[in-house]
């Protein structure tokens, strides 16, 4: 047997996304429950990243994920194994999740008292941007290997985005990517994004981001 | 002076979009220019391989090239380098290009008398799949560091492609990627995929794809 559901996901009126969103968002916050929105290129390491976070602080943090897909389960299965609540959303080939995806997600999640739930939004640098899904925080990831000049190509990505990870740095010497390049243009667009540089394969730079994911649960 | 320019282009009509796309490729078939849609994610490295394949063909057939990106034109001025004509398209915000949007940039690239235009998509494994655009072929870069698992999550985009390029095998060894694993997955969603084994960094495997080029422009 799965130790995880999958459900088919039902998109939102877009009209109504704000409202639903916010309206999630207090309904989470009324529980107690952090509800972060990981986003980033397919392949950009979301999932190994959020397994090293699982694994750092599941013991002292109720946590649950959603991994949101268009099609697959790999993730679900991947994050089942460290035994945290998880689903797997099925978008119907949707680009994106919106404020009742994530709603439909939670209800069929059944967290109540987690104190941080994880959406793992769809991989993709630019739909998921235009869509609040009821997240408090935004937090995207960019993977050494796509290069330094992405804050250029996707803006709204950046300028949406609370949190920046620049994943896999363990690759810095196999590919060009100027770490200071990237934050300054990153912080073009968002001056107030914060900034965490890691490799979940040698937990190289995880701490700081625990350490934030502590202080925003406090 | 810049040596390119950018047009700001503008959605089509949905409905539309397969006619004008049949109309956009007979026009092109006509004139004896071969349209090539490159589709990768944000980073896979497409616009490093189109310049190594213009390196290795400009001599011998016209190249022309459209760049296409939410922002930025950091894409065209690295093709301008080669000196073949290139365009910068701006897509609004759009995550896609369509037939209509092509045929602008088309347009306002001025290349008659081509013997292949590449569209360089924007960077999304999902959206770009799902619109004609009017090219004959349709080639999608994945690259080592995403992972070998890409097949399984964005279905669409390797049912519609008629060639895979697996880029940045060069990294092999610093990822796990399994190259038959991937394949497998590839073509259980289109048994008929072109698949080539490249890196444009260290030129490995770049003769083949050139040579399947050099065959469909014959």
């Amino acid at each position: 047997m799965k130790e995880f559901r999958i459900i088919e996901l039902k998109e939102g009126i877009l009209e109504r996304n704000d409202e639903a969103a916010r309206s999630l968002r207090e309904k989470l916050e009324q529980e107690n429950t952090l509800l972060l929105n990981l986003m980033g290129s397919p392949g950009a390491g979301k999932t190994t990243f959020l397994l090293k976070t699982i694994e750092a602080l599941k013991d002292e943090i109720g946590i649950a994920v959603m991994e949101a897909d268009i099609d697959s389960d790999v993730d679900a299965k991947a994050i089942s194994q460290t035994g945290v609540k998880v689903i797997q959303l099925h978008t119907g080939g949707m680009c994106h999740l919106d404020a009742e995806m994530t709603r439909q997600g939670i209800e069929g999640l059944g967290a109540e008292g987690a104190g941080i739930i994880f959406l793992e939004n769809v991989g993709n640098l630019v739909c998921p941007a235009e869509f609040d899904t009821g997240a408090h925080k935004n937090v995207m990831i960019l993977s050494v290997p796509e290069g330094d000049d992405k804050p250029l190509k996707y803006p709204l990505m950046f300028q949406t985005s609370d949190v920046l990870i620049i994943s896999k740095c363990d690759a810095l010497s196999v590919f060009d990517f100027d770490i200071e390049t990237c934050i300054a243009r990153a912080k073009k667009h968002n001056p107030n994004i914060e900034i965490f540089t890691v490799s979940a394969k040698t937990d190289q730079g995880m701490d700081g981001w625990i350490d934030w994911l502590r202080s925003e649960t406090r």
